[in-house]
């Protein structure tokens, strides 16, 4: 539980500053500013008072309880002020002190040291090197923060790992005069940690919605397991930058504990349903949506405009969206026909004209309401001077309060006038998300029934195929490591592959010339001829595969010349195999992710994987619908079907295949990277042709 | 020259309103407002006074000169109104009425004759269904419009299709505090066009960047000649909306003269350097910078901040963008050192950290104006509370009034706190573009960036190949089209191909088996024989194509088999060619646009062009760079150059191929489709080995 953190009855702060530019002196004004209910208690043996409270030389001095301690002195001494704290009975301390991890090995050293003073007493730390939190809650007003804005109470929860952006979200939110609920950044994070926060917020009944920002998390998998819950109940939106391989050098730089573009995390937010922004300023648009609408049952929207261009925009946003602006049933038609004015436009949008008055959009707005096909409505309200724009604003007001179907309204005005500012005041009053053009309208709204997509949205369960063989391929797997080879022979590849039920081409492996022509004239022929041998990762680039051998005159002149060719590397295997010729060429692939689990990778093979990167990562356990989005997800995923007259490939084979990829992965963690490349798919039936697997082992 | 209209002398208003909620009587209000310096004389027979003006009860009263007239009367009484303004003398008309050509037939007959009557006296008509124009030259403080937003003076001019949209971009620009030079906005515009507006923005020296809101162009060709000009002077800033399906028909409806989507508006955008914004937001915060900043020499950029998330989210937009986020030169680094606070990362963002103050901040940004790696400058500047920011706020706006290098500024704050009003005001008063978070201020300065590019870009002049023989071509065109033939013959698309020196494979057409056979040893096997009908338009589908034929007993065989199963279709025609496999298979196109052209396609054919529909479009004619421009451009581009040891085709032969094709285009306009499908590419060759052309025939 955070409520000593988030929920506390007094805070003292350690470093009160009577220097007015200093960040202990900053916080205790803000606490006074901004009306905290608790005590404050000052820290500050050099000063009886500070911002006119009474100072204390130490902890120990402080007369009441204390939940709550900001440490705001040079790094050195924290150690030390938390044993202090902890004698004192305080059960959270938010460090804003900058000077740990983030400053190389000495840094580091102090943090364990405070770290294990905490643990002794059992203290929940934030930060170091952080902001603090806020909790808005007018009976308790907590500002144990040293930023500048004072956002009103609301229901948009923040929690954000970079302080700059953490302030600039709460500051849009206040701009947009959103209220807000908790606030969090807590810097390097050294023990309570943003999943910890989202579960809180998750279970805060207060919090409506979540907005996050990250840069990656040091534990995704937390992160993933807890966020999964929270999605379930309430949005989160989230950013996370350093996308480009700069911006996550700046992001490296700046936290000192990430490192390399990452896509695991857009990962785990599509898998968990998290809404992924990537602009700051249209997550935090969004959000006001959600702080008041209901979440869309559908994605098909009814536009009211009394505007014609703001419209096509909105209407091209929408459909980047993935809304649809369907055809208005007749009975809608008829009824629009008797209250809209001669030159109104009667399709969606519904063009009410700019001389339209409330009457008018109210009479379209009930249409909307009562029409089946209208899942929600997206309106344009441009204050037309030659209209009553208050009564406009109060119909709006009157269709929002009856919460039928989720609205946001394009609000284009001048509001330097006093005339339209009383309609805006009136949109406010009424809590309809207004925003100041189209496209910033129609993104909200986009965001909403995303949201209701992912509500409605169920990747099932992962399967469990009962007839793998779990145990040989961790003997297998075992013997690997004992003997210290990273990258597994093909007897091996093959063998875990076949635990899996994995389907591959008939195969088998021999050691010299012979037992090839035997191995071949048994399997069949046409067949592939592969060297096998540790000191060679890339054969085919090496000259070591041999495709389409039709005899044992055929195999015996490649094996020969082969062995004299690459003999020089090692001792050398084969790997004979049945040639299947006229498939479609597929990929599919794996990786290990730190503190994560595996990736799994799906695409077309050969150019369109080197040329197009046409491939659809998810993240292991993979269900059977995640699978089957792989497939439907690669740009070219009408050649899987066929196209010109073939004929298409055995798609569910390919998606059993994927999940027993996926199972085999989370059994057998020590896989670091595994290839199933390619993989030959034909109408009835799918073989992995050739496989690699490379283990962790530990030293 | 479109004085009268933009710069009136008087102003005459027929249909002049006492009522309050009229555009009659807003138009003269706004006017009033303006402190419009010309004369202002209401029309209304019914009373004396408008807005406490004398009003008149015809044009004809009225007993100054009048070079400008108003228009709001119903539209059964403009042409007498436009007749009455010719008589008075008149030079320019804003009708603001609708009722025209957006509703039905009567409404085009009147806009007919009132376009009669205007051009009897030579006046030039706006409108109508139009909102009007503004000047904000404080000498005249013309607002001719019933909008509510009134712009301060400035150096942005603006020009938009829907009055909705031109207003709304008014509004934003105004909210940003930025000054604006001319508005207009001319509905149905049946006389002054979008291109003429343009080209009197250019021609104007006070403006200085123009925004362009479109749905489309009636005439896209006049709107490319004019344009073209005016962005080699000054940079436009355009959105064209309608870019989905849906949104097109949004547009359709309520212009009622445009339909479909249209990819032309954006490809004469990419040819004549117009830059392109999907977002309106966006384009009006890129306007801001264009307002203020010189153009960027290069796209490398140094970031300067004073808090490390905004950094990353910025680097990620301004890579998005194609910037440059270069390391620093090492005497930069050492400068650096110098001046900066120990904790500070001296990279490139280089972050000052929280506490750095007017003398860091300059310090580093004189670092960066010094460092010849950087061509801009992006700055995060979030009002730390324990800092002077008043300071670095005057330290940005003298660098930023060196005008040595753009800068954009993200400015992170609470402007509802008096402290930092101040430090905005400072920003503002030195016309340092700032933004309200670091995505937008990013895509501000990548479109400065974007712009600089267009500067530097020469796409050169269209070649003229002489050896091409036209005469032949227009011949052939000739004599189908007289003999209604739309879809040409083998024979004459051959024959076209030739004349204009694009090279296909060696070819003979035959009509019955024994001249097959015999064309097909003269050219040498193996051969492709294809049936040549007019009734058989996909020749391929129907099963009249038989490639790879190796000698004359199998050519004597298909011929026969084609004439049997096809001969009902009518007289087989038969087109025999050397079979070339092996090659890359190309695909070019062209398709006829209304009122502009031809635009050429290039693109990889078979499933490349059908599933991944990766193409390329320019508008003919074609010159040499953009030509590459479209081989550069597909998304497998790769492929062209070899994969997998393959040796790449020879893409000098394409480009001339492109403008050969691009040249026929030109000289033959009657031709509304073109395919070269496939031309065939090899290292050091390319043949067009299947062609088709379809032209217009008038009836």
């Amino acid at each position: 539980m955070l409520d000593a953190l988030f929920k506390p009855k007094a805070v003292a702060l350690v470093g009160a500053s009577t220097k007015e530019l200093s960040i202990g002196n900053v916080i205790i004004r803000n606490l006074l500013t901004y009306g905290y209910k608790g005590e404050i208690y000052p820290v500050n043996a050099k000063a009886d008072k500070v911002c006119g409270l009474k100072s204390y030389a130490t902890i120990a001095d402080i007369p009441g309880e204390v939940d709550l301690a900001h440490i705001i002195i040079p790094s050195q001494f924290v150690p030390q002020a938390i044993e202090e704290c902890g004698q004192k009975g305080v059960k959270a301390v938010i460090i804003n002190s900058a000077g740990f991890s983030e400053m190389g090995d000495e840094g580091v050293k102090l943090q364990e040291e405070f770290l294990a003073n905490a643990r002794k007493y059992g203290i929940r730390l934030f930060g170091p090197n952080c902001q603090g939190i806020i909790n808005s809650d007018p009976e308790l007003n907590a500002y144990c923060n040293f930023t500048f804005t004072f956002p009103k109470p609301g229901s948009i929860s923040v929690v954000a790992l970079s302080g700059g952006v953490g302030a600039l979200i709460m500051q849009v939110l206040d701009d947009l005069d959103i209220g807000q609920r908790f606030y969090a950044s807590n810097g390097n994070a050294c023990d309570v940690s943003i999943p910890e926060i989202i579960e809180y917020y998750g279970d805060d009944e207060a919090t409506k919605a979540i907005i996050l920002y990250t840069e990656g998390f040091d534990k995704p998998r937390e992160f993933l397991e807890v966020a999964r819950k929270v999605t379930a109940k309430k949005p989160i939106l989230a950013m996370k930058a350093g996308r480009t391989e700069e911006g996550a050098k700046a992001a490296s730089s700046h936290t000192g504990s990430l490192a390399g573009v990452d896509i695991a995390t857009e990962l785990i937010f599509e898998k968990i349903g998290v809404l992924s922004f990537h602009d700051e300023g249209e997550m935090v648009r969004a959000a006001m949506a959600f702080s008041s609408q209901p979440i869309p049952a559908g994605n098909r929207v009814g536009i009211i405009t009394n505007t014609g261009g703001p419209a096509v925009i909105a209407t091209d946003v929408l459909i980047d969206f993935d809304l649809e602006v369907p055809k208005l049933c007749e009975a809608s038609i008829a009824r629009l026909q008797e209250t809209q004015f001669p030159q109104a436009a009667l399709e969606n949008p519904i063009d009410v004209v700019a001389t339209a008055g409330g009457p008018q959009f109210r009479a379209a707005l009930d249409v909307l309401l009562d029409d089946d096909q209208i899942d929600c409505i997206y309106i344009n309200f441009v204050t037309a001077p030659f209209t009553d724009t208050d009564a406009v604003a109060r119909e709006i007001v009157e269709v929002n309060r009856q919460r039928r179907k989720p609205m946001v309204c394009n609000f284009m005005t001048n509001m330097k006038l006093e005339r339209y500012q009383k309609t805006m005041a009136i949109l406010k009053e009424g809590e309809v998300p207004y925003y100041a053009n189209p496209g910033d309208a129609a993104r909200a709204l986009g965001a909403l029934v995303q949201y209701g997509r992912i509500q409605q949205r169920d990747i099932g369960q992962e399967h469990y195929f009962n007839n793998a063989d779990a145990t040989r391929a961790a003997a297998i797997i075992h013997e690997a490591s004992q003997s210290g080879r990273e990258v597994l022979s093909a007897l091996e590849v093959y063998g875990i592959f076949e635990a899996y039920g994995i389907p591959v081409a008939p195969w088998n492996v021999a050691t010299d010339v012979e037992q090839v022509v035997a191995a071949a004239s048994e399997i069949g022929y046409p067949v592939v001829v592969k060297v096998d041998c540790a000191e060679i990762d890339h054969k085919s680039d090496m000259g070591g595969v041999a495709i389409n051998l039709k005899n044992d005159v055929e195999v015996l002149n490649t094996v020969t010349e082969m062995q004299d060719r690459l003999g020089h590397f090692g001792e050398l295997g084969f790997l004979v195999q049945k040639f299947l010729p006229g498939g479609r060429e597929l990929i599919i692939g794996a990786s290990a992710e730190r503190e994560l689990g595996h990736l799994v990778m799906f695409g077309l093979g050969g150019i369109y994987v080197e040329v197009l990167k046409d491939v659809i990562f998810k993240i292991a356990p993979v269900t059977a619908v995640e699978a089957a989005e792989m497939l439907a997800g690669i740009k070219t995923a009408a050649l899987l079907d066929g196209v010109r007259g073939e004929t298409g490939i055995d798609k569910e084979a390919i998606i059993e295949l994927i999940q027993r990829v996926s199972q085999l992965l989370c059994d057998l963690p020590m896989i670091m990277e595994m290839d199933l490349n390619p993989v030959m798919a034909f109408a009835d039936e799918v073989f992995a042709v050739d496989g690699r697997i490379r283990i962790h082992i530990d030293n």
